[in-house]
């Protein structure tokens, strides 16, 4: 990767990707090797550089230290980038990795790698947040409805109904150099009033209201869509861009609110022994295990609330048969959650979540969880 | 810059950025001071993490040494990034750390950061190639007049010339977050035959052939616009791709040459003693200088010949009386020189440069160049 | 509507156009009805306008003339079109004009007011012409699915499939005051050799072709989209534009031809006394019928021969089994016709058609026809 | 013009449209009369086929009449335009027309078709506004300098002055036929009170205000494109469309006025006797003007004056030395005249203008012109 190559590089590039491409999990696997190997840092050279430039702290003496201390296929991913197309290609190439890498300390090292380089390139200021509507390309809704994770979109027609209401909205973020894939989207519904049920939001034969008789916009699916971005976070600054945008275009909103899946709650309450509540004291339940329940670092057991929480929402309500699908009935027992953004408290609330883990709630949902019964979780 | 930070982060970057706007140089020069001393990397620290990772290469003790290795300004430039309309503010802000830095080692280190993420951020698969036309927006137009650096454009109407005829085009690198600043653009002319007069290409009162009537794209200006991105190339990408493109939509073309100053040849003829050669000695001096008169490094001595021969052209013409402004005679004596890209030799060409640092050059030339009276010169 | 209104137009014009949405059928007849009385000419005012120029010829009585012959029904649809958006309803309008009128003369000579300015509105200068495809809007491709007539889309899969693979296209012209709706569009397939079936092109599992691989254009399916621009054509042009457009950018192609049905044969096998005709004697009859079936006025009783012959096509194969959908084999006993359209001989064969009804066909079709067994009908 | 013609129809229209072009006055003169002449209404025809149809007023009569009835020179326009950029060609014949027609009975009759169809083609309906701006492409930018008629342009940097700040506006109606090409624009000013001079909106070392601080948009300069358009009006919409559209993007506009020439001010001072009226007289001389003088019509005399009051507005103030440039002190000894546009006014303004002819003016113009010396006037 010296000079001499740097004309043919982008040829060279290509039958880099092109061949990655064709290659089986297997081929895939020693390439990913011989790159992590074959292009990692030298700790001898990282030393002997790192002692001249403390002897002697120059502009060169830098360069040679920060040379070596980054390993060689960082600048690999880098050049495989100048071909036009290849951002996407490098995202999908990172996929594979992570898919063959589980428990292979040098390819989760060079994950890092790939990671630090994303997080740099899907910087929040060269993202574009677009909206998703009725009116956009097919080939793009078509990875709507693919990269969906919440709340399945089963067809184009029940797609329109989330899309081409006057009180439905869906933003995107896209990467100029990936122009036809989102990163991850959000659906909302402007309503009036706090809903609490997502039946409610997706009937089948519901009457819009009109955008500006809203007073409330509710987050109720926001789906990551690429899996080549694991651990590079967006969803933070989408909900807030988002949030501001409505705010500033719909004057009459005064309530951000989710409506959102409480994952963790069936496997939390297996876990303590309560396998079969009462029906009546699911949500007692469910409130009980957003405030209190933690994982061993301290923070929500609840990887959703440990999201929300983590952007400066609040607990805000709790709603029995609120998602009586299959899938919302086995991950919490149709119990769900409303965050609330309220957008002069997020960053104060976020400060005492980041600190000192400080669950915020409303007195309801506080009252609510005291009344949880724990009698059978507490004999074991 | 801990987890605490991220959500307020945002505010923070907005009123460091502005507080850097508002300052004087004195100021901005204590800024640079502190962000580079204070966020530098701790040799300790790499090196204790140098171990760990060495004695057991895992995923944590990689993470460990790469947070390490790299110093904490750069997590800042990254972090102010994340602002709407930041990465132009940051590229003006390295401009002035290059303006204020020179001769500090600690700040040439700190410029090395930015570079080293700019030239991660400006990658070519991230550049967008523009047509800049008469009918480009007029905010991008009175750019392309200040930044122009080598044949000075003097009014609308001089700008006009240069872009409306149906023999000239315009093309210039952009990047998506900074979509009203042009990176670098290149001038071209349509001809029949390679001209040996950039005064021919810019009279007045010409009359412009038909673009499927010329054989020839002479690139005959090319400036690079943003002093915050020095040292980060991309003349090299631009060049390469306007001639494919020029190829694909005008299948006449069969040539594609500059038409470039020998800003260098001035300054050597003095150096070598021949501050006043005949002026019928001009153009083989020139062809002399061309192939023969090295840097240090063993390349050519000339900014612009290191420059296209190091991008696979070859020395193809030397022209005398080729640039008449008092600006082409101070620094070459009026003479301009021809570099050749054969799309199908640049690759060749281009690796025999950067290996042997062989000079490629037609016949002509090197007849030319063989005329050349250094007799004065070699007294000394 | 004399000079009073013309500030307060606007606002009388959304009453009346809002107005008319909300009106049941007996309602919009009697709008037409008073409409077309109450603002029709006035034959005195003709005749003594007309006096009047005649006596003296000048811009004051040409311009009494010219008023007094338009009925100010004219006029008024004109005035309504002012208003944001009002193209379209005033197409819809027509749309209930045409439905409500048949048979009614002083409807009838209303309509004619429409068509008269729908032909100087949709002019083929002031069309645009744009492609179709997988990246279009949704709310555009979900017309294309309800408006085609000629081969029913039945899924968003199904549109897929027509318009994502490298060897589909699809055009259709739009006119600007109505952006989102199409007015004609054509869909076509890239193929290899002339296709003599449809179930061919539009079989599910199909292995695409490179477009530059392909030499034969296919014009599958033409449909017009809107009820209200009924006898304002613009099919002629589509073909002709995309044919040129497609030549220009495919220079592989090589063949332009419709797959085309035949839906009068069936009836007029009928009328005829053949409606039983063997088998292997349908693309016979089908030959003989194109060719020398004829209406009245002595051009040709098909109503799709007429359209492509008056185009300037020509008859160039005929196909049995080639569409063997129930409405295939329904109207054409599943017969299918090509017709060639001859960029070089349009004009020629339009001529002769125009003025000669002389039914250009090739040799082989020719032969076919000579052998169609009439006997059955001859009797009679 | 008949059947035969429809597909050669194209390449006929385009060598009448080229050959015009190429003719010089002469030759069109010759032109526009063997078409005035040869395509005109036959009276005969006309008189038999309204009897026909007075007689049986069906489709096929109508049909006939409107046919006869209609000059057949407006279809040979109408068969122009169906070409590609044609509208722009036939706007330019018609101002040939104009300028060759003068005195010509003939002529100015068949300006009346033109006319006749370019009022239907130039529809509100049909009309685009755009912001013109500095990041207009320079081709359209280049026109507003060349078109602007009241305040000229006399550069780059002016033209930038009146588009780049924050509390300048520019809008232009374009019609899609037509995209580069302006036909009226309007030049806006925003800003603290009602200004009383050109001087002061147009000096150069301005401080610009934020566009949410005025509470008056200033409609200072209104220029027609298109000399081909003459009579075909859209001063009225534009003024109102882009009142109402200040009006909602900006709430804290509260007034929006002209700042307008009186061009007849001087020539019927001098029809008055009164050439050289005292300077402290010249404000109370033009309200006077303003509010009294009529053309034989019984409209105000001064064009500038009819256009705004038949738009609605009002006088509102009248101010001297507020256009003293050579222009302004010769048309109107420097006087100009704030229109006052109240929009929940303008249509009971108009009406009452419309019928009754009567002046809307502020108390303080009345008082104004009420104080004027005409005995100089009133002694002839």
């Amino acid at each position: 990767m010296g000079t001499a190559g740097e004309t043919s590089g982008l040829a060279l590039s290509q039958d880099i990707l092109s061949g990655f491409a064709a290659m089986d999990d297997a081929q895939k696997l020693d390439f990913f090797r011989d790159v992590a190997r074959g292009m990692n840092i030298d700790p001898e050279t990282v030393r002997s550089t790192l002692d001249a430039y403390e002897r002697d702290p120059s502009k060169a003496t830098y360069r040679a230290f920060a040379s070596a201390a980054e390993p060689r296929r960082q600048e690999l991913i880098r050049r495989l980038n100048a071909l036009p197309g290849a951002t996407g290609a490098l995202v999908r190439m990172r996929a594979d990795l992570l898919r063959l890498s589980r428990g292979d300390p040098e390819l989760e090292a060079f994950d890092l790698d790939f990671r630090h380089l994303f997080a740099s390139w899907f910087n929040r200021g060269f993202l574009v947040l677009r909206p998703i509507s009725w009116e956009s390309p097919a080939h793009i809704l078509e990875k709507i409805i693919a990269y969906e994770a919440v709340h399945a979109i089963d067809s184009w027609d029940d797609l329109r109904r989330r899309l081409e209401p006057a009180d439905r909205r869906c933003f995107a973020f896209f990467h100029p150099a990936m122009p036809d894939e989102p990163l991850i989207f959000v659906e909302v519904a402007l309503t009036r009033g706090i809903p609490g049920s997502v039946q409610d939001l997706l009937v089948e034969d519901r009457k819009a209201i009109a955008s500006h008789e809203a007073d409330t916009a509710v987050f109720y699916s926001i789906s990551n869509c690429q899996a080549g971005l694991a651990s590079v976070s967006f969803g933070n600054s989408l909900i807030k861009q988002v949030a501001a945008d409505l705010s500033a275009n719909l004057p009459s909103l005064r309530t951000f609110v989710t409506l959102s899946p409480i994952p963790g709650l069936r496997s939390w309450l297996a876990a303590e022994g309560l396998e079969q509540p009462e029906p009546d004291q699911m949500s007692a339940l469910a409130a009980h295990y957003l405030l209190n329940a933690k994982a061993t670092d301290g923070a929500p057991y609840d990887p959703v609330a440990r999201f929300h929480l983590g952007n400066g929402a609040i607990v805000h309500a709790v709603h029995s048969d609120a998602d009586v699908s299959d899938k919302g009935r086995k991950q919490s027992g149709g119990v769900m959650v409303n965050y609330l953004y309220d957008l002069k408290k997020i960053a104060q609330n976020h400060e005492k979540f980041a600190t000192a883990k400080t669950v915020a709630a409303s007195a309801a949902v506080k009252t609510l969880a005291a009344g949880a019964d724990l009698s059978k979780s507490q004999e074991r």
